[in-house]
Protein backbone atom coordinates (compact mmCIF):
# COMPACT_ATOMS: atom_id res chain seq x y z
CA UNK A 1 0.00 0.00 0.00
CA UNK A 2 2.36 2.69 -1.05
CA UNK A 3 1.13 6.15 -2.38
CA UNK A 4 3.04 7.39 -5.26
CA UNK A 5 3.29 10.86 -7.31
CA UNK A 6 3.17 11.53 -10.71
CA UNK A 7 4.35 14.93 -11.54
CA UNK A 8 4.02 16.23 -15.54
CA UNK A 9 5.96 19.81 -15.19
CA UNK A 10 5.52 22.95 -17.18
CA UNK A 11 5.96 26.43 -17.38
CA UNK A 12 2.18 27.30 -17.41
CA UNK A 13 0.83 24.24 -16.08
CA UNK A 14 1.80 21.23 -13.75
CA UNK A 15 0.12 18.07 -13.88
CA UNK A 16 0.33 15.90 -10.40
CA UNK A 17 -1.47 12.82 -10.33
CA UNK A 18 -1.69 10.49 -6.91
CA UNK A 19 -2.13 6.99 -7.13
CA UNK A 20 -2.52 4.28 -4.43
CA UNK A 21 -0.45 1.24 -5.04
CA UNK A 22 -2.18 -1.90 -3.56
CA UNK A 23 0.38 -4.80 -4.90
CA UNK A 24 -2.69 -6.10 -6.82
CA UNK A 25 -3.12 -3.13 -9.06
CA UNK A 26 -3.36 1.22 -8.43
CA UNK A 27 -6.48 2.90 -7.16
CA UNK A 28 -7.19 6.13 -8.01
CA UNK A 29 -6.24 9.03 -5.25
CA UNK A 30 -6.11 12.53 -6.69
CA UNK A 31 -4.80 14.23 -9.76
CA UNK A 32 -5.50 17.88 -10.93
CA UNK A 33 -3.18 21.35 -12.37
CA UNK A 34 -1.13 23.29 -10.67
CA UNK A 35 -1.33 26.63 -12.67
CA UNK A 36 1.74 29.48 -12.52
CA UNK A 37 -0.43 32.30 -14.39
CA UNK A 38 1.41 34.53 -16.29
CA UNK A 39 3.47 36.57 -13.31
CA UNK A 40 7.04 37.06 -12.64
CA UNK A 41 9.30 33.88 -13.35
CA UNK A 42 9.93 34.28 -9.41
CA UNK A 43 6.75 33.73 -8.88
CA UNK A 44 5.84 31.00 -10.91
CA UNK A 45 8.15 28.91 -9.37
CA UNK A 46 7.03 29.45 -6.38
CA UNK A 47 3.94 28.51 -7.30
CA UNK A 48 5.00 25.41 -8.79
CA UNK A 49 6.98 24.56 -5.46
CA UNK A 50 4.61 25.24 -3.13
CA UNK A 51 1.81 23.55 -5.28
CA UNK A 52 4.14 19.99 -4.97
CA UNK A 53 4.39 20.43 -1.56
CA UNK A 54 0.95 20.89 -0.55
CA UNK A 55 0.00 18.20 -2.62
CA UNK A 56 3.05 15.75 -0.80
CA UNK A 57 2.08 17.20 2.52
CA UNK A 58 -2.05 16.66 1.65
CA UNK A 59 -2.31 13.10 0.25
CA UNK A 60 1.43 11.70 2.05
CA UNK A 61 2.89 9.87 -1.16
CA UNK A 62 6.53 8.51 -0.26
CA UNK A 63 8.05 8.48 -3.84
CA UNK A 64 7.47 10.60 -6.62
CA UNK A 65 8.17 9.93 -11.07
CA UNK A 66 8.87 12.52 -13.39
CA UNK A 67 9.27 12.40 -16.90
CA UNK A 68 12.67 12.34 -18.40
CA UNK A 69 13.29 15.09 -21.21
CA UNK A 70 15.44 13.96 -24.18
CA UNK A 71 14.33 16.35 -26.67
CA UNK A 72 13.09 19.74 -26.02
CA UNK A 73 11.62 22.00 -28.96
CA UNK A 74 14.43 24.49 -28.59
CA UNK A 75 16.67 26.24 -26.25
CA UNK A 76 14.54 28.54 -24.51
CA UNK A 77 11.45 26.02 -23.92
CA UNK A 78 13.73 23.54 -22.45
CA UNK A 79 15.27 26.09 -20.12
CA UNK A 80 11.73 27.03 -19.15
CA UNK A 81 10.85 23.39 -18.61
CA UNK A 82 14.13 22.96 -16.85
CA UNK A 83 13.06 25.62 -13.88
CA UNK A 84 10.06 24.22 -13.15
CA UNK A 85 11.30 21.01 -13.29
CA UNK A 86 13.84 22.11 -11.10
CA UNK A 87 11.19 23.87 -8.39
CA UNK A 88 8.94 20.66 -8.59
CA UNK A 89 11.81 17.94 -7.97
CA UNK A 90 13.46 20.23 -5.13
CA UNK A 91 10.17 20.44 -3.50
CA UNK A 92 10.03 16.45 -3.68
CA UNK A 93 13.39 16.30 -2.63
CA UNK A 94 12.97 18.67 0.63
CA UNK A 95 9.95 16.38 1.56
CA UNK A 96 11.61 13.52 1.87
CA UNK A 97 10.40 11.68 -1.47
CA UNK A 98 12.97 10.12 -4.16
CA UNK A 99 12.17 10.81 -7.42
CA UNK A 100 12.98 8.98 -10.27
CA UNK A 101 12.82 9.52 -14.03
CA UNK A 102 11.00 7.70 -16.49
CA UNK A 103 11.23 8.40 -20.50
CA UNK A 104 8.27 8.97 -22.15
CA UNK A 105 8.19 5.78 -24.00
CA UNK A 106 8.76 4.02 -20.43
CA UNK A 107 5.44 5.54 -19.67
CA UNK A 108 3.60 4.65 -22.75
CA UNK A 109 5.29 0.77 -22.35
CA UNK A 110 4.48 1.00 -19.15
CA UNK A 111 0.82 2.18 -19.49
CA UNK A 112 -0.08 1.16 -23.17
CA UNK A 113 2.19 -1.46 -23.70
CA UNK A 114 3.60 -0.12 -26.60
CA UNK A 115 6.49 2.94 -26.23
CA UNK A 116 4.89 4.27 -29.46
CA UNK A 117 0.56 5.11 -28.08
CA UNK A 118 -0.24 8.44 -28.67
CA UNK A 119 -1.98 10.52 -25.86
CA UNK A 120 -5.20 9.56 -26.26
CA UNK A 121 -4.49 6.07 -26.10
CA UNK A 122 -2.34 6.42 -22.60
CA UNK A 123 -5.46 8.82 -21.82
CA UNK A 124 -7.88 5.98 -22.35
CA UNK A 125 -5.43 3.13 -20.55
CA UNK A 126 -5.27 5.36 -17.83
CA UNK A 127 -8.99 6.26 -17.33
CA UNK A 128 -9.61 2.17 -17.77
CA UNK A 129 -6.70 1.30 -15.17
CA UNK A 130 -7.71 3.51 -12.91
CA UNK A 131 -11.89 2.81 -13.11
CA UNK A 132 -12.15 6.77 -13.98
CA UNK A 133 -15.84 7.48 -15.41
CA UNK A 134 -14.47 11.15 -16.29
CA UNK A 135 -11.69 12.14 -18.67
CA UNK A 136 -8.78 14.00 -16.60
CA UNK A 137 -7.17 16.99 -17.89
CA UNK A 138 -4.31 16.25 -19.94
CA UNK A 139 -2.00 17.61 -17.48
CA UNK A 140 -3.38 15.18 -14.96
CA UNK A 141 -3.50 12.37 -17.08
CA UNK A 142 -0.24 12.25 -18.02
CA UNK A 143 0.83 12.96 -14.18
CA UNK A 144 -1.57 10.04 -13.58
CA UNK A 145 0.21 8.02 -16.40
CA UNK A 146 4.19 8.96 -14.78
CA UNK A 147 2.88 7.50 -11.08
CA UNK A 148 1.24 4.22 -12.87
CA UNK A 149 4.87 3.42 -14.40
CA UNK A 150 6.77 4.43 -11.33
CA UNK A 151 4.41 2.04 -9.33
CA UNK A 152 4.95 -0.47 -11.99
CA UNK A 153 8.81 -0.45 -11.79
CA UNK A 154 8.53 -0.19 -8.54
CA UNK A 155 7.28 -3.33 -8.17
CA UNK A 156 9.64 -4.82 -10.93
CA UNK A 157 12.39 -4.31 -8.25
CA UNK A 158 10.84 -6.83 -6.52
CA UNK A 159 11.89 -9.86 -6.96
CA UNK A 160 7.86 -11.50 -7.59
CA UNK A 161 6.79 -8.33 -9.41
CA UNK A 162 9.84 -8.51 -11.75
CA UNK A 163 9.10 -12.00 -12.87
CA UNK A 164 5.47 -11.09 -13.09
CA UNK A 165 6.28 -8.11 -15.21
CA UNK A 166 8.22 -10.22 -17.43
CA UNK A 167 5.72 -12.99 -18.33
CA UNK A 168 3.11 -10.02 -19.11
CA UNK A 169 5.48 -8.47 -21.61
CA UNK A 170 6.53 -5.51 -19.59
CA UNK A 171 2.70 -4.32 -19.64
CA UNK A 172 0.81 -2.84 -16.40
CA UNK A 173 -1.12 -5.82 -14.55
CA UNK A 174 -4.92 -4.59 -15.39
CA UNK B 1 23.64 49.15 4.30
CA UNK B 2 21.78 46.94 2.26
CA UNK B 3 22.93 43.26 1.84
CA UNK B 4 23.02 41.85 -1.59
CA UNK B 5 23.19 38.31 -3.01
CA UNK B 6 24.56 37.16 -6.39
CA UNK B 7 23.90 34.04 -8.22
CA UNK B 8 25.51 32.29 -11.23
CA UNK B 9 23.34 29.24 -11.56
CA UNK B 10 25.10 26.18 -13.53
CA UNK B 11 24.49 22.35 -13.78
CA UNK B 12 27.69 21.77 -12.27
CA UNK B 13 28.83 24.91 -10.22
CA UNK B 14 26.88 27.42 -8.63
CA UNK B 15 28.79 30.71 -8.07
CA UNK B 16 27.31 33.15 -5.36
CA UNK B 17 28.68 36.51 -4.23
CA UNK B 18 27.80 38.84 -1.56
CA UNK B 19 28.27 42.57 -1.04
CA UNK B 20 26.93 45.16 1.00
CA UNK B 21 25.40 48.43 -0.78
CA UNK B 22 26.58 51.16 2.14
CA UNK B 23 24.85 53.88 -0.21
CA UNK B 24 28.15 55.40 -1.23
CA UNK B 25 29.67 52.22 -3.24
CA UNK B 26 29.73 48.08 -2.04
CA UNK B 27 32.33 46.03 0.00
CA UNK B 28 33.03 42.61 -0.43
CA UNK B 29 31.53 40.31 2.31
CA UNK B 30 31.27 36.52 0.71
CA UNK B 31 31.74 34.57 -2.36
CA UNK B 32 32.17 30.89 -3.46
CA UNK B 33 31.01 28.01 -5.38
CA UNK B 34 28.37 25.30 -4.58
CA UNK B 35 29.50 22.29 -6.37
CA UNK B 36 26.84 19.96 -7.21
CA UNK B 37 29.39 16.64 -7.89
CA UNK B 38 28.25 14.16 -9.92
CA UNK B 39 24.82 12.02 -8.30
CA UNK B 40 21.14 11.55 -9.27
CA UNK B 41 19.72 14.96 -10.33
CA UNK B 42 17.70 15.12 -7.24
CA UNK B 43 20.69 15.04 -5.39
CA UNK B 44 22.12 17.69 -7.26
CA UNK B 45 19.31 20.14 -6.86
CA UNK B 46 19.36 19.55 -3.67
CA UNK B 47 22.35 20.77 -3.53
CA UNK B 48 22.04 23.78 -5.18
CA UNK B 49 18.57 24.50 -3.24
CA UNK B 50 20.32 23.87 0.09
CA UNK B 51 23.40 25.54 -0.93
CA UNK B 52 21.78 28.77 -1.75
CA UNK B 53 19.51 28.78 1.36
CA UNK B 54 22.55 28.28 3.82
CA UNK B 55 24.49 31.57 2.21
CA UNK B 56 21.08 33.29 2.50
CA UNK B 57 20.74 32.32 6.42
CA UNK B 58 24.55 33.12 6.76
CA UNK B 59 24.83 36.28 5.70
CA UNK B 60 21.35 37.50 5.29
CA UNK B 61 20.72 39.47 2.19
CA UNK B 62 17.40 40.98 1.45
CA UNK B 63 17.84 40.96 -1.80
CA UNK B 64 19.02 38.40 -5.15
CA UNK B 65 19.89 39.52 -8.65
CA UNK B 66 20.54 36.12 -11.04
CA UNK B 67 21.92 36.42 -14.43
CA UNK B 68 19.10 36.08 -17.34
CA UNK B 69 19.46 33.63 -20.15
CA UNK B 70 19.04 34.39 -23.55
CA UNK B 71 20.91 31.86 -25.52
CA UNK B 72 22.07 28.98 -24.12
CA UNK B 73 24.08 26.42 -26.24
CA UNK B 74 21.43 24.06 -27.09
CA UNK B 75 18.05 22.58 -25.47
CA UNK B 76 20.48 19.97 -23.35
CA UNK B 77 22.59 22.37 -21.40
CA UNK B 78 19.20 24.68 -21.72
CA UNK B 79 16.98 22.03 -19.71
CA UNK B 80 20.10 21.56 -17.04
CA UNK B 81 20.82 24.98 -16.32
CA UNK B 82 17.23 25.61 -16.24
CA UNK B 83 16.55 22.71 -13.47
CA UNK B 84 19.50 24.50 -11.11
CA UNK B 85 18.38 27.99 -11.67
CA UNK B 86 14.97 26.99 -10.92
CA UNK B 87 16.03 25.49 -7.20
CA UNK B 88 18.09 28.93 -7.01
CA UNK B 89 15.25 30.88 -7.32
CA UNK B 90 13.06 28.82 -5.31
CA UNK B 91 15.38 28.73 -2.24
CA UNK B 92 15.88 32.50 -2.27
CA UNK B 93 11.91 33.02 -3.09
CA UNK B 94 11.05 30.27 0.06
CA UNK B 95 13.64 32.45 2.10
CA UNK B 96 11.73 35.86 1.40
CA UNK B 97 13.85 37.20 -1.00
CA UNK B 98 12.93 39.40 -4.17
CA UNK B 99 14.53 38.39 -6.98
CA UNK B 100 15.50 40.34 -10.13
CA UNK B 101 17.35 38.87 -13.52
CA UNK B 102 19.73 41.03 -15.75
CA UNK B 103 21.11 40.19 -18.92
CA UNK B 104 24.79 39.49 -19.57
CA UNK B 105 25.68 42.96 -21.23
CA UNK B 106 23.48 44.46 -18.56
CA UNK B 107 26.21 42.97 -15.77
CA UNK B 108 28.91 44.25 -18.25
CA UNK B 109 27.77 47.87 -18.66
CA UNK B 110 27.42 47.96 -14.52
CA UNK B 111 30.52 46.46 -14.09
CA UNK B 112 33.17 47.40 -17.07
CA UNK B 113 31.39 50.20 -18.70
CA UNK B 114 30.58 48.73 -21.97
CA UNK B 115 28.15 45.69 -22.41
CA UNK B 116 30.89 44.26 -24.98
CA UNK B 117 33.32 43.46 -21.94
CA UNK B 118 35.11 40.47 -21.70
CA UNK B 119 34.98 37.85 -19.17
CA UNK B 120 38.73 39.17 -17.58
CA UNK B 121 38.11 42.71 -17.81
CA UNK B 122 34.73 42.00 -15.77
CA UNK B 123 36.86 40.21 -13.37
CA UNK B 124 39.55 42.89 -12.64
CA UNK B 125 36.83 45.82 -12.15
CA UNK B 126 35.49 42.98 -9.65
CA UNK B 127 38.35 42.89 -8.05
CA UNK B 128 39.11 46.60 -8.27
CA UNK B 129 35.55 47.83 -7.12
CA UNK B 130 35.50 45.43 -4.08
CA UNK B 131 39.31 45.90 -3.20
CA UNK B 132 39.93 41.76 -3.59
CA UNK B 133 43.79 40.86 -3.22
CA UNK B 134 42.98 37.65 -4.78
CA UNK B 135 41.56 36.78 -7.85
CA UNK B 136 38.04 35.10 -7.06
CA UNK B 137 37.22 31.76 -8.94
CA UNK B 138 35.19 32.65 -12.08
CA UNK B 139 31.65 31.54 -10.80
CA UNK B 140 31.95 33.04 -7.74
CA UNK B 141 33.53 36.60 -9.19
CA UNK B 142 30.55 36.47 -11.92
CA UNK B 143 28.31 35.92 -8.75
CA UNK B 144 29.67 38.87 -7.50
CA UNK B 145 29.39 41.15 -10.67
CA UNK B 146 26.05 40.36 -10.54
CA UNK B 147 25.21 41.57 -7.20
CA UNK B 148 27.04 44.15 -7.90
CA UNK B 149 24.62 45.12 -10.80
CA UNK B 150 21.87 44.63 -8.87
CA UNK B 151 23.61 47.31 -6.43
CA UNK B 152 23.41 49.26 -9.24
CA UNK B 153 20.00 48.80 -10.57
CA UNK B 154 18.28 49.26 -6.86
CA UNK B 155 20.53 52.17 -6.44
CA UNK B 156 19.00 53.87 -9.81
CA UNK B 157 15.42 52.98 -8.93
CA UNK B 158 15.88 56.15 -5.93
CA UNK B 159 15.82 59.42 -7.59
CA UNK B 160 19.01 60.67 -6.09
CA UNK B 161 20.64 57.42 -7.45
CA UNK B 162 19.17 57.52 -10.49
CA UNK B 163 20.81 60.85 -11.54
CA UNK B 164 24.11 60.07 -10.02
CA UNK B 165 24.54 56.98 -11.74
CA UNK B 166 23.21 58.90 -15.44
CA UNK B 167 25.65 61.33 -14.74
CA UNK B 168 28.62 58.66 -14.84
CA UNK B 169 26.96 57.13 -17.83
CA UNK B 170 25.27 54.24 -16.51
CA UNK B 171 29.00 52.76 -15.61
CA UNK B 172 29.36 51.42 -11.20
CA UNK B 173 30.60 54.53 -9.58
CA UNK B 174 33.59 54.04 -7.80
Amino acid sequence: MTLILGIDPGSRITGYGVVRDTGRGCEYIASGCIRTGSGELQERLLIVFRGVREVIQTYGPVTMGIEKVFMARNADSALKLGQARGAAIVAASEEGLEVAEYSASQVKQAIAGTGGADKQQVQMMVMHLLKLVQKPQIDASDALAIALCHAHHRQSLIPHGLATAKRRGGRLRL
